[in-house]
């Protein structure tokens, strides 16, 4: 039987844990490992907890809801393989990543498909028998191109969109439609060198170190909440090039890690923070 | 009101959380912060919580024995500074690090004293204000030395022993003085490396990362469960002393680390192995 | 034209650089970088120019023979792809990672073949269209197995072997036929956790971070020189499965990393040490 | 007797290494390392040579000029203790560190004294028997308090300036005094987070890294070419206070790592960026 999840953030207030946990226990959850965190500045409440082995787990978001103020969000979700969507753009790296651990079981995905605005990483995808659709921008505005996305996103249903280097920027009505559950990975350590030639300008700052940053997609171009960041080091006798090749491979190490975090439901969004219970 | 923070281990049972909790909930606690751990392979449980704002804690500790198992261990403490003894021998670099945190409030403590078995650190520890004692070696076998180092140390009452280099090796006699309550940092990435030349095993057998390692000492030298560990990066045109001077100075952050997550009280020692509440 | 590379060891002696560069100079050739090291403690000297756009280099090698000491050692190689015969058991994360370079050509390397003594990564090898050969060491003695192996992989004339997760030790005889030319990654930052299970001792022995080594195959196991190592932070939470995955993420990236090196002669092996022009 | 360095910029040519190394060998410099670098954008040609055990070394720059274009920027010195004054503010992190390293013998300078704008540090400066001097910029335009700091600082004629952590911003009359010759540590990792409160733009950007920046003080505030970064790792429950330690830990390894660097003349600045032969 697949672990289960329970996940509440709420106002902090004095004996939380004890009226949650009275419930988890009236339940007879087997409890594998419990998580918590107030956040200090805004007395906000986080807690994942994750229990195994019951028989039915009917009616326990319901008697939190009974025991937790009016304003507290609580879900509950299984720990299975979530469906997902991955968009890509030419860039095969974090795309092919993804598809290595995916067929090889390590990452708690059902990789459904993957969409590209281009042909380029069909041949890639059909080599891991992944379904794979080109949605061409040309010709389209960014509300058509959308639309024909989305038409063919919502077939497979996915918990999650996975944006490995997909290049285009969505409007903000399209985000709405995955609230908080749309990953990207950004070419750099946000906040720096925002846009779309980060290396370059990387290599004309004359950097020491290159980063990663996977973060939530929100409406705020490459300001969503930050997940996962790392760094390799560089050097004066690094081209443009090689710091994108650094860039390469700390990316996609940030984005499957942001993605096991996301599939694991180990991440809370709070005012634009995030927290991570890892 | 300075916080306070209740630990408790024991083999993992159902409902546990909830009847801790309780207890806590009953004497009224703020609770800052909440760590659980429950070990997948020993099924050992592990517990940190952080309140404050409190009149009296009475009680607290024999109401959740009542609850508990026999085997529960149980300790509460209050996360004022804690009165410490450094033992050095001639290195500078922890002991001054320690000294300056020390001196500006970066650290949780109040160093009390510096004892070394060598004269050579006595003007750096005068210069800050802190009784030097030394304690030589020389004449003295290992006993009668330990002996002499005993009294010296016990007379500031010390909740923790911390070794910033200091060469020697303790008797478990010695040891169980203080158990799980003297900190070491090596001189090395532990299980690299043991032994007192480090940085020329290192540069002989032509390493690319130096690195460092916190860790309790126990009877086994070199063995004591790791707390924290960090590397650097070096390459074959570091010198034997260049990979030294890359290790200081990731000796001395992570040592100063590792005091920190001690004071916090926020290190439990589990068959050899560290659960800390970072 | 692809760049040409020259590379020179010899014993230190004064104006080396000097009558080295009269020869260059007197060839006419276009120098692109250029780096030297003298090892401070054997004071041997190391030299690795490249250089482009030369129509022929005739003699170059032999110019320099009749300017330095007979004990140099001189070597001339044009960087354009290599040929590599890869070597994998049944993990598939090393592997997978550098099919995917590869393809992508973001390793100047051309992957001839992959030798497994396991069918079980056949069928990824068969979706990036590279030749795959099992030969099991099923009912063979060492000897025989590498004679089996050598039949294969001589066939592909590979300049390097790179062994991506092989997990059969070779004799010296094997080594013997690619002397300083087999690549291998280590599941741990050597010498820590020597042998084949690093993953459940590190696990046991509750390390704080993970790494992983690439290095060149001599006859003493898992002591060729070091060519690179990196690291990942764990914590008390990762299992020793969470560890190895940990580590399959550095491994790959290391071996990667040392793969370019090797394939752009920046490598060079002095006394069981690398001395690597990055 | 002390190394002495040979530095050398210019436009590349073919067999400048060896018009170069011809006047160094007809001169019979002992040389201890040679490290070049050609800017594959820019042509430029870079160059620095280490050598020692010569009687006298008069005429190898005139020597040099001749046998290169005009517009080499040729340079030699001489690797003793350079003299430095070291400037700060309010925060004793970095310039503990350097006075702990000074006293120690692990920095090649001579600290000469300490200026601040503050007399909060002048107690710990003369723990360690530096002249510290206090000049406030209290009730001064920013030209007349740089004027005073100029007199103090001309009377003990420093090779370098190095900020650590001197937190008011100098007018480029000021910086023309020293050019490239002053260092700074900036509190991030540039370019995110440029100004005076990088911790709490960094805790209310949720970041997961810290990062620490040592350049060179130029014009544009904040924008002088880097010479070294790092970083540490943080997490959600780290406050905007724990991050400002973290960062102290790795700003002060950072400045201490670049002044190295700087002392030994390894560091060129061009267009922007540095070359950093390490």
């Amino acid at each position: 039987m697949a672990q289960q999840v329970i996940r509440i953030d709420c106002p902090d207030e004095t004996g939380l844990v004890y009226r949650i946990t009275e419930v988890l226990y009236n339940h007879g959850l087997n409890i594998v490992s419990n998580q918590e965190f107030v956040d200090p500045v805004t007395r906000h409440f986080f807690m994942r907890t994750a229990f195994e082995g019951v028989d039915t787990t009917d009616g326990i978001v319901e008697d939190l809801c009974q025991k937790l103020s009016a304003g507290a969000n609580i879900r509950q979700a299984t720990l299975e393989k979530r469906p997902i969507v991955i968009l890509a753009t030419k860039e095969s790296h974090c795309l092919g990543d993804l598809l290595l651990r995916h067929h090889y079981g390590e990452v708690p995905a059902d990789v459904r498909a993957v969409v590209s605005n281009h042909e380029a990483l069909g041949s890639l995808v059909r080599r891991f028998d992944i379904p794979f659709h080109c949605v061409s921008h040309k010709g389209l505005n960014r509300r058509d191109h959308e639309e024909e996305l989305l038409k063919v996103i919502s077939r497979y249903e996915p918990a999650y969109l996975v944006l490995a280097k997909y290049m285009r920027i969505f409007s903000p009505s399209f985000i709405n439609h995955f609230p908080d559950r749309i990953l990207n990975i950004h070419h750099s350590f946000l906040p720096a060198f925002v846009g779309a030639t980060p290396y370059a300008q990387a290599y004309e700052r004359g950097v020491k170190i290159i980063g990663a940053t996977a973060h939530t997609v929100t409406d705020n171009l490459d300001a969503g909440p930050i997940i996962a960041q790392d760094i390799l080091h560089v050097n004066h006798s690094h081209t443009a090039e090689e710091m994108a090749q650094a860039g390469r491979d700390v990316e996609k190490i940030v984005l499957a890690k942001a993605l096991k975090l996301m599939l694991e439901e180990r991440i809370f969004i709070h005012n634009g923070r995030t927290i991570v219970f890892d």
